[in-house]
């Protein structure tokens, strides 16, 4: 079992553009006759054959996943209920008053121990990063194995960085494993130590 | 012929550390062992077989470059004989006084003179923009054709963006020509209209 981050990202380096649109980013995600289904009937992503290959794999391998309170908040924390069909450990000092309603939700108050308790769930499986801040943090502590990103072919411009803000770096990693997809090449990148 | 712009850059964006320094990034340039001669007898990359395919084709078709008085200013103008062997056109509004010495090195007012003057010095072959700011005006102006990064793993976290401050974008490209190298991923992109 590994802890990776997976992010569409754009050649700038941004995840959104400043008003937290993805219009530009996520394409890849229905630009192909491939039809992957999510963890329930409702969630499908119709990708091309490559990209197909990349989601499959991230879909099958995750036991759990780590976000912060931003992404929490914007997703309504998905309604309890992640498209990828795995329990979430948000990271927040604050938890939200209906907690008790969210079964498949836990509540960690740093990252470190989002990660821990992460981990826990998953036993066997991986556990995914989904929040670029909490991606960060998690790579200044040496918490994460693999940084996987989406790359897609366009410059925003201006937007929410994926990896602004790292205070222990120079990570290295080492060369990547590249999957080209229709409007995304897929970058799997292994943390070195 | 194709006005190209191509850059070694972080997976976080930078070209350079904050001190302009660039060992991080350009380790692909000796990580082999085939060596493609450069334009002269001083100069020689050794690189892996994969990146000799990208390296060879930039070398061979580049009649020109343009760079910026900065970087013009660090290399001393490459001593009026750039390494890969084509003349310099410098985006300068101050001609140096030296001007005169230097018979392989034009001077121009402003980006878009500057393309133009490159091309016709390029003739038939391509004009690389070989500097950061150059190339964020010469997409902004809608002059460059392709894209080229050769993207290495690691985030720097700090250091000089390839492409901060564009006032065009987004600006969309197709999907990458892909080329796994020895410490670096060649992504070869084709700027839409």
């Amino acid at each position: 079992m590994a802890v990776y981050s997976h992010m569409t990202m754009s050649l700038d380096g941004y995840i959104a553009d400043p008003d937290d649109g993805i219009g530009e980013l996520f394409g890849w995600y229905g630009a192909g006759d491939v039809t992957v289904p999510g963890a329930d009937e409702h969630t499908a992503f119709q990708v091309d054959a490559d990209s197909a290959e990349l989601l499959r794999g991230v879909l099958a391998g995750t036991g759990a996943l780590v976000c912060g309170r931003r992404l929490f908040d914007l997703t309504n924390g998905w309604n309890d209920d992640h498209p990828i069909g795995a329990p979430v450990v948000v990271v927040t000092h604050n938890v939200p008053q209906d907690a008790a309603t969210r079964p498949r939700t836990t509540f960690a108050g740093d990252v470190a121990e989002g990660i821990a308790r992460a981990k826990e769930i998953a036993g066997d499986e991986d556990v995914c990063v989904a929040s670029a801040d909490i991606a960060r943090q998690a790579l200044d502590l040496g918490l994460v194995d693999e940084v996987v990103v989406s790359l897609v072919p366009v410059l925003l411009g201006a937007g929410i960085p994926y990896f602004a803000g790292l205070t222990g770096a120079p990570h290295r990693f080492d060369d990547p494993v590249v999957i080209q997809g229709r409007g995304a090449t897929h970058l799997r990148y292994r943390v070195r130590r």
